[in-house]
């Protein structure tokens, strides 16, 4: 650390641990949802970095999280297992049950992870790592603020409804890709507004239904999925799984619910973990040295495989440190003094 | 049947299995070919319709499938279910299964079906409706033939890889969506050729990786998925998912093993079951009553829900039976009088 706005990965992570846990979260949940925030940091993915401080701490602020909730854990010995975050954040539930998890489906071939009544703030790249560390392939997928329309339609009803999918390799991070079935982040939107531009064909309708490059309009109207009507049946598959199919909040119910955007949502969400090794087993074949295969044949005529940008900045930063602004050192001291009345100004 | 073009699907179903039965297919396997393929002729499928008879016909004529393959299950008690089809249709070992795989969805909450070894002709609706019907949700997915590039790159590597979703709903059709990852189906370019039109912006790129609307170029380069890198990175999950895990073939190997397109791809196939009644029994929501509102405001702003066409065509097809060309119904003649002989002119 030899200049000041330089911090190891590491050092980061004691800060940002630090912050929640003068806020009141209890020291093992402010562990792990330091470890996603500087995963995110690490990873130079910056929506998902430093400045999720600001969102959690504005939760717990306005007392819309749990910040001392215990995850419970329902254990029926079937194939779902699932994970009370008792409205606390969701990364904490599913720290304290991937054990089980990943037991069950090493047991049986697959098994699934229902998370219930938590909020949602991070990635969902961190549980399929996490999963494919375990050598397990696994999908991940919630539904959040109804912020979109269905292919044809123009009233927003779907959420920007992320999913993920992980698929472990040989001596290789994995094979993971995480992205928003909107066409953009609704940020991206409000960041055109500012600054007086239009925004792409294709990311919106207005209020009628029209396409729009207009932000203001599209901002009135309904963002759009990708992939027209096929991205528009995936998003409201996840709704339909990661949403009614557990008895948790569609992307509706979670804005109804918090009145608003400005905080984090509230819903469930969903796990699959997959044991290619017990699918593969009648075979023969070892499932990963197959993967290999495809995967290295992409790589070879130079497409590139998903998140290896990330996976290049976290190289970095393990290596270098992270490098972080004048203005994120401040915010950082400022949230390490203040804790909750930091938010309130 | 007034008319002597148009025939009852019960009718129609008769003379296809018969076909299929004269042509050595054994019984149980010709009813639930036939079954199939006039379901999708029923649903206005034409291209899956009557006319994969003779693809089918032209593997058994060819040697390439077992026509009396008796599926053989593989049920080792955990989640995972395999059934090897032993060289047949795909659709023969899914219905042997099938009873398994809901009591096994059931009981534990979510199950899978491996069927191994089969060659597949059939759109995956039948899957996922079919156990829509005993209230289960479920996904379905193959490779197929490699005619795809991954997003940036230019050689074949993908198939069209078809993935499939159901779930049940209160006294309607299912919801369902049956789709293609690439852009375009193989077929839609060819035609383009023979018209000597060009192809649309986006299907395909040529064997330098540039864009081309040449039907020609795009034959000889490579069609590209549907989503730019969203629409790749899920059809590069289902190359892993129902191809590596399963110690099956991939799209490139299916390819390569057939020595070229003219006759139906073998591979293997993945289908997910799920038990919503078993996910929300804790919340105390009925899940199917939870995505009626989410399925019911979607058609209240007239965005159409996919497969409707396919739902209505059905309802006139039931009441007023099927209408055939006259050289649809010369062609079920001769089949039915030559049997394999038809083929090998």
């Amino acid at each position: 650390m030899a200049m000041p706005n330089v911090i190891s990965v590491d050092a980061l992570l004691a800060r940002v641990q630090k912050i929640f846990e003068n806020s009141g979260v209890r020291p093992e949940s402010a562990k792990t949802v330091a470890r996603v925030i500087v995963a995110g940091e690490r990873d130079n993915c910056k929506s998902h970095g430093l400045y999720r401080i600001e969102g959690c701490l504005r939760v717990i602020a306005a007392g819309k999280v749990a910040p001392d909730a215990v995850p419970e854990i329902h254990d029926a010995g079937k194939s779902v297992i699932e994970v009370d975050a008792k409205g606390g954040f969701s990364n904490p539930a599913f720290d304290a049950a991937k054990p089980l998890l990943v037991a069950r489906a090493r047991e049986t071939g697959l098994a699934a992870l229902v998370i219930r009544d938590c909020l949602h703030f991070s990635a969902l790249w961190h549980d399929v790592e996490a999963l494919a560390e375990q050598g397990l392939a696994s999908l991940s997928m919630c539904p959040s603020y109804s912020f979109v329309a269905p292919a044809g339609g123009k009233v927003p009803l779907l959420g920007t409804n992320p999913i993920a999918f992980g698929w472990p390799r040989l001596g290789e991070t994995p094979y993971v890709f995480d992205f928003a079935t909107s066409m953009a982040a609704r940020g991206e939107i409000e960041l055109c507004r500012r600054a007086g531009k239009p925004i792409p064909e294709g990311w919106a309708v207005d209020r009628n239904g029209n396409p729009t490059t207009d932000p203001e309009a599209a901002l009135d109207g309904a963002m759009l999925t990708f992939g027209a009507h096929k991205g528009s049946a995936i998003s409201t598959m996840i709704e339909l799984l990661a949403g009614a199919m557990l008895g948790e909040f569609m992307s509706k119910e979670a804005l109804d619910f918090m009145g608003g955007t400005d905080l984090l949502p509230r819903h469930g969400a969903l796990v699959l973990a997959l044991d290619p090794q017990v699918f593969a087993a009648r075979s023969g074949r070892d499932p990963i040295v197959e993967g290999e295969r495809l995967l290295d044949a992409i790589n070879a005529q130079g497409a590139r495989l998903p998140s290896q940008r990330r996976f290049e900045a976290r190289r970095k930063a393990l290596r270098e440190g992270i490098v972080l602004s004048a203005a994120e050192m401040d915010q950082l001291d400022r949230f390490e003094k203040l804790g909750l009345a930091a938010i309130s100004g």
